[in-house]
């Protein structure tokens, strides 16, 4: 097995850590070519490691016939013509969440690759990845709780830069929750409502935190979500299922347990999501890798969602910013799948 | 200090545990008379009591110059005759939920206790009571969550009779989370929307199971519950309040650690209210009869949710049964607080 | 039923709680009695009880004939006299640990309750009341963890008064442990070692802080036990038996868990043993008066741990401060229950 | 950086993990050789493993030009022949425990390392390794607990096979506790007692279970251990460090938590060693294999306990076999390190 060229695209907070990842951690793979728009970063970073090159334009790195696969950590507009120019070289893509930044490119993107017949973009929806969602979702799959009924989600951040906006909740955070929905339930969205209660007084002006999303699914199953990212405390993911036969709860950082202050117990909580999915992170970059590697032989380059998933998900949160405008729910009309899929 | 004479009219399930309680645990109070439509199950509890004599019609219970004090868990329907007699007699009273079964009626009943200027009620809502649900409280008021934001909740229940309608699991389960809700914040609700899933596949047919509530208060703040009477798992009620400055929850059921199953641990969920809310039954009863005990010379004759709290919950009930029937937002409009009270 | 007349004697921390506790909570008795070698405190207590009396001499107080029960909180080295004048008038009474200071006379006492043939005396091992240590038992009982092998146990309090000794870490702390080691495995203890690790630097000179004790009973079981008596942090109570079949721990402290500091999660620890133990004496002294009421008919005055339990604890602890001194194990020789209590 | 060229020698159990691993997982390494006295079976590996070949002789392969470092998880009594050979060739190697299977020769590769004055030998301790330690051991040297004063330990496994003896109960599972406690503490343990209480009846006859150690350190401090070994239930391992000012406790197996039985709530405890510690295996060698890669810069050639450690466990485990027949407390003296490591 020869080692796995890689190009990484967008080489800043996500795309840094890909690129130091790969290079210290991921077997049978290695970073061939980094690109970012600030040309100095990608060059300096290329410089540490051996056999590494800064190339300037990202569809020069695309189609670079010394690299072998893609990750994509570009700024979401850029999205759709790197992840068109992935598919016109056959070159097999790890793409940051958003897919793109509408749906209907987003579609695009999913027709284009369905036409190929071949699978070679990965979304990188890492939750997926994650021990303790696998676990939960493999409980499910046993058929521990029965027929799931309900999910609640917490997404809680300790504070988000000045220019956060109201959208970017739903379209960077609640996007999250959306695709465990759809992996948990293997069902898609339907509706979607969003609740925006009295502020937090700590929030920046004009933020509207918390949030909730009221999600329903195909199947009549509801997801509730609580966003809040100006909490203070640190970052929570909590996720649970209520199922015809149990309950089940991810999250609830119970691991170290001290008692080193008069008169109280307590732990940690995760301080970021590098800390909290940063193994996930690894796993999902070390499957994707294998996968890629045995994609030759079947058409599939990809160990986790795709082109559509990414695309439901941007349906979704289309949806989403709408309801946080106009308060009511907004329906989530998807393109029939079968169609596109069996062309 | 004389014993409280008290009068229990209504020996069913809650009744005849009251009787109980009051014969064996609570101090300075003894059931004098007991009272239910099924004569010989009254005449059969008195009997087992020294001093106690069944007596055959509620109203003249009230009436009879050695009750000193009154416990209602009588059917919903009869409860505005009853009290409108405690108050016509002077006896203080403490009334299972509902106060009553309509607005109107319950709206009636706190005007007079207004007139006649001593606060004579008291409405059974025993989580008030309860250690847990003090401690959040008590948190909250001591501002360790800043301004409190949201409000999540869970009441399951592992399994109802087969009459139990949709309309009882808003009525007589969601009432709680209500009467928690505006003890909590501090605020009244002014809007419910009742959301209903797919159904439990195991829930009877035609009983809408689980069932989502969402409420907004006064200030704006945000409550979920969820509703869910046939988990088959066991009685679960769980509050977790998020707040400017932080989080807390309550009711993880997490106790006594067992590890007695091959690759398992675990604990005992808690299999009714019986045994979840008896200690705070206790409470509620003892608290109730000192401040009985102390009323004459205040004027107030309860320590915990008075007429005004129970006619607030009836009217988010019945707001609630509106939405459960047209799934949209209903608006709660209560009278004038100020002006009654006042009056 | 009338009200039992209750002589309490002693009213000092735990006796002044046992005189509010019966006042105001316990049903079917009166506190009719109070003394204290400090006359005013009893006085004082007195006057604020109707019907209560100070008397000035404890066996006056108890050879009283409008006295019906006694319970004891007065300094270890009176309990022997006043245990024997209580069986001479055959007044049921409750006394707080130790029985006696010293195995000969506890073997005394024990002796001359059996000759009577009345179980007239109950030792205020009050944890027997908790509703953990209660369940932890059921559990055991009812084969869930199969045969016991291994009991381990923490016992940590935030502080001790300057005067506290080593000696009293052993009398005063670990014999509640090892009444909850008989209590739970139903065996006499019949080894124990002490264990004096470096001290904590925070103890007071001399302390030796922490300790660990090694018990072994008849059955060969092991329990160890860590005392350390000036944490800083809380009142911790932790036990866990680990048997045949599986394993249970009690004392975790998790409840009420909030996030509410940057970082971390937790709860609150129990300040004291009062708030730890609140409960398990009120349902201690309930269940007693229960009993006494009903004692005349069974000669059985007592719902908890009798003479010889004190006995054994004495006889337990007496061998523990030996080792304490020596460092080795100490062998536990009991007097032949069989023959005393068949006498 | 080129790959390191790994041999495996002895590829069972732990050692097929460890060639998988490093095949699959470990950035910066690939195996170059195996070796197992069963041909056959390192033949059979090789063959999976692109540009990997069988050697039939340990010592043969510890010698191969084309071998750059070393895994042992041969048996142990062949570990001091394979050691002194890794030392004589000058190449890095990670060995299982233990060092060697006796004081003498353990101390002897210690001196011959030390000799040379190239640090070439790490032992597998992989609990060092586990981000749960880790975190515990940041916490004292934090300062977090003050001065550290107490360890209590719990090691238990579902079952062990019939060949299991009651002194590898001390040699085998005992020896990780050893570790961690002078990892913890940083103090080497001076004396140890193994105490034996009634067998547990599921037990194979013959085998001492559960055991309990005692163990005391130079500096004062006390640690228990319960190791139980046919407990049925998980592999479970949980550690308590009680210090000056505070307590912490890992192991508690808090995370996903169902409630998917009637009236119960729990979690799932790992099965064996290879859930619990398989990511600190991970973190270990990859971390090894980057040591090793700097080695030649700085002279050492491990990141984590060495040969010294080795030594000081097997000290201690000799001591623990000699008390587990006595039942008394066995002094450990090891060797003057300083005058050793001076050399």
């Amino acid at each position: 097995m020869t080692e796995l060229r890689v190009a990484v695209l967008g080489v800043g907070l996500i795309g840094a850590q890909h690129v130091d990842r790969i290079h210290r951690r991921i077997k049978g793979a290695r970073v061939a070519v980094v690109n970012d728009y600030v040309a100095e970063k990608a060059e300096q970073l290329a410089a540490g490691i051996d056999g590494c090159r800064a190339v300037s334009d990202p569809l020069d790195a695309i189609a670079d016939p010394e690299v072998d696969a893609v990750v994509l950590a570009t700024p979401g507009p850029t999205h759709e013509k790197q992840l068109l120019t992935c598919l016109e070289h056959g070159k097999p893509v790890l793409c940051e969440k958003p897919l793109t930044t509408d749906v209907e490119t987003s579609l695009e993107v999913v027709k284009r690759e369905a036409e190929l017949g071949r699978r070679l973009i990965q979304v990188g929806f890492m939750r997926r990845f994650d021990d303790e969602y696998a676990a939960l979702r493999a409980m499910i799959e046993a058929g521990e709780l029965g027929e799931p009924l309900v999910m609640h989600c917490a997404h809680r951040n300790p504070a988000v830069p000045q220019s956060f906006t109201s959208e970017m909740v739903v379209r960077d955070s609640l996007v999250h929750e959306i695709d465990v929905a759809r992996f948990l339930f293997g069902e898609e969205v339907t509706s979607i409502q969003m609740v925006k209660p009295a502020a937090n007084p700590s929030a920046p002006d004009g933020l509207a935190d918390p949030q909730i999303a009221i999600l329903r699914t195909a199947g009549g199953k509801h997801v509730d979500v609580e966003l809040f990212v100006t909490t203070g405390i640190a970052y929570e993911v909590r996720t649970e299922v209520v199922g015809e036969k149990g309950s089940a709860m991810i999250g609830l950082d119970v691991n170290l347990i001290r008692k080193s202050a008069p008169g109280s117990w307590g732990g940690a909580v995760t301080p970021s999501f590098k800390e909290r999915f940063g193994r996930a992170f690894d796993t999902e970059i070390q499957r994707w890798v294998d996968a890629v590697q045995q994609g030759s032989a079947t058409g599939n380059y990809t160990d986790g969602p795709g082109a559509w998933d990414g695309y439901a998900a941007t349906a979704v949160c289309e949806a989403g910013v709408e309801s946080l405008h106009s308060g009511l729910p907004v329906q989530v009309a998807l393109a029939d799948r079968t169609t596109i899929e069996g062309a």
